[in-house]
């Protein structure tokens, strides 16, 4: 797969799960693994799992996805916007940052991911 | 100084650089440097002032900055998001992603930056 098909079905598969089953996320991250979620930062796949279960019931609609290259040759970045509802409450706009890194080939780690909503002018 | 107050350092820089005088960005990028501004994707430092330049006057507000390092040890992740006017317009919600990869004790480039507004729910 390129790149750009390894982060097209990362994003869908990191969404569709995050919205099913948020421990199944589990398998993505390491103990490298870091996420800043509307600035609070946590290390390692069990906290990143702990904090993203904590946000309770989310839907995310994915509007856009831009992909680059890394400095590493083996690492993609991967931007996402979109709309996200919290609980059954209206959407949200958000934004989303991940940084993949390769461990062999086809295989992947989440090494930064950062999550911020977009709201309040 | 820290990672933390490189990334402080580099945000405010950018952003009043962009708002007065774009060309003087040119410096923060290399041959390698990659932007992708709404989808946009150019590289290297000539393309990318250029497609700057094309967004004609702009004012960002910077709202929130995230820090993390990156898998590379020399490396910073920095995502921000805001508020940005376009011609005197109505201010847009905008989300920016940069990857600072180090050359030399205290030297930076800008290895990727991703720019989106969110808008239109």
């Amino acid at each position: 797969m390129s790149a750009e098909e390894v982060a097209q079905a990362f994003v869908q598969h990191f969404y569709q799960t995050f919205d099913s089953n948020v421990d199944s996320l589990a398998g993505l991250f390491n103990d490298q693994s870091m996420l800043t979620f509307e600035g609070q930062q946590v290390q390692g796949s069990a906290n990143i799992i702990a904090k993203l279960k904590s946000v309770g019931g989310v839907s995310h609609s994915v509007k856009t996805t831009d992909i680059q290259p890394s400095s590493n040759p083996n690492a993609i970045v991967i931007f996402v916007t979109g709309a996200i509802q919290i609980g059954g409450d209206n959407p949200l706009h958000f934004c989303e940052f991940f940084h993949l890194v390769g461990t062999a080939p086809g295989q992947y780690y989440v090494h930064n991911v950062v999550f911020r909503l977009n709201y309040g002018l």
